[in-house]
């Protein structure tokens, strides 16, 4: 299996990008290789200083760089050689296995749309994040985390089956229970857009869907899988993101608090696409890479993408 | 001054609600009476167990209570002679200032505009809540935190001028900072209804609109006032409240979490009808009881609803 890396990707690109690689490497099985693609003099320089040779890592040379502030739609137009551009031909052609990059989640998305494209009878791909289980020490899988502000009754009815699917062959979760993020727990709750939903979710008997959930659901061990819109779902994890500093600028030390920390998980994937595409926390450092690259590696390991066909296709 | 309280509404009614009047009486000037609806008889025997006369608060007796799980829009014409029905009435007509209640939450909001009414201008009547800001210890203004889940973008762009003056006049925040919840800073992130929402925003001249805000800004101090529909400003609150309680349940003790605690604010006002209506939370102890009375309070003697309509007619 090869997964290719976007060297250029994050802030602390290349020098944090090499370093994870090389981290991640040590503990991937020698079947996986790490492909690295980005500027090839300045992967040489980084794998020096990191005492490693030039045949360490397959590198793919690439030029130019699509920046966080880079236009996501107009950056493949502009920067055709960039790592990212480059990456994604790859990728549909087949020359990898899955893609991860720590850069412009932006460009990620639109990537993934233009190159490998929605899989067919995926409405909506979205973008899936981890929130921390406060009874299980394991991670909720939130669905959409922002690819889609707004979303229809039925892209949220989706949510849930690509949802269930990779919480089941990629969490290892037997039975994945799907709840509907919304105001109130019961049924005739929420917005025309959730109550709608939650008819089409309880109407899908591939899925164990239990209901709807609130905000003071989102840690503990009522579901498995989270579904909302990209609007909630960015508001949830930023959230999130704010307890998490509060705690840790308070100096308070717990095992779970410390789930909370982006590096843990290393990435989001996005969902409903026909190819792995893994996205990055901007500012990731190597141990946050290589959690990233470890969860490509799981996700492609798993054909995820087979099963959310079959399971459209049945 | 007369504010009316309603004996039934809450979960520890009416024991919690009678101490909660007691203490605030304590701290309340001799000008301002605390009038109690409710069963005569449980409210006479409770002041009883608090070696309190009869005559120690003014009753108005009424039958029967509007329960947690009765219908809100129903409950009026059954039991007409509850205490929240018959306080509706009370309000409307002048009878006393202003009515707080931690009874059935949507019964409140029915009973507002139902009797009391929106004010004219009001497109839609919102429920304030408030967050704890850490840098400064004083809480920032959410609004609405549930009583309309779906929201076009003039209803957003009003919550703005409401907040506002809600923080002005009753907060003492001289200049209020407005933010729009949304998905990200830049004034075109969004859906198509924030979108709208920050250009009518923008062009209020009333307010200190400053811009967009994210999830992880609900606690620093970058605005006085947070603007989102109540689909969101629930999920927030409620989000809130789930990490108050993680907090807690490690015995993690800290000043600013503490601020987090329901306890300290006691109600949610209704703002944008015609009178001061505050809502409790329904497991409200004394100590809430008594801050709701206090909030109650503050809002009638600064005539805010006066101010909301100067601030509409001008």
């Amino acid at each position: 299996m090869r997964l290719l890396l976007d060297a250029m990707g994050g802030d602390y690109a290349p020098k944090s990008v090499i370093e994870g690689a090389i981290l991640a490497k040590e503990e991937l099985s020698s079947d996986v290789q790490i492909v690295l693609i980005g500027d090839k003099d300045s992967i040489l320089s980084e794998l020096a200083l990191n005492n490693l040779s030039e045949d360490s890592f397959e590198i793919i040379p690439s030029e130019g760089v699509i920046e966080m502030n880079d236009h996501p739609a107009k950056a493949f137009s502009k920067k055709p050689n960039s790592s990212i551009s480059m990456a994604f031909n790859l990728l549909k052609n087949k020359k990898v296995d899955a893609f991860c990059s720590a850069g412009n989640t932006g460009a990620m998305l639109v990537g993934s749309m233009l190159s490998i494209k929605a899989i067919e009878g995926v409405i909506r791909p979205g973008i899936a994040s981890f929130i921390p289980n406060e009874k299980t020490g394991n991670f909720i899988l939130l669905l959409d985390a922002g690819a889609n502000a707004d979303c229809k009754p039925d892209v949220l009815a989706q949510f849930g089956q690509l949802g269930s699917i990779y919480s089941q062959f990629v969490m290892g979760v037997e039975k994945p229970r799907i709840g509907l993020m919304n105001l109130g727990e019961e049924e005739q709750k929420g917005t025309p857009t959730t109550q709608a939903a939650y008819q089409l979710l309880k109407l899908n008997e591939n899925i164990n869907f239990i209901g709807n959930i609130e905000g003071k659901d989102c840690f503990n061990d009522k579901v498995d899988v989270i579904v909302c819109d990209g609007f909630t779902g960015n508001v949830i994890l930023k959230m999130a993101e704010s307890f998490y500093n509060l705690v840790q600028s308070r100096n308070i030390e717990d095992d779970f608090f410390n789930l909370f920390n982006y590096e843990e998980i290393g990435g989001s994937p996005i969902l409903g696409v026909n190819g792995t595409v893994v996205i990055g926390h901007g500012a990731s450092t190597p141990k946050a890479i290589k959690n990233m690259i470890k969860m490509t590696h799981q996700q492609a390991a798993n054909h995820i993408n087979s099963k959310i066909k079959e399971s459209l296709y049945v």
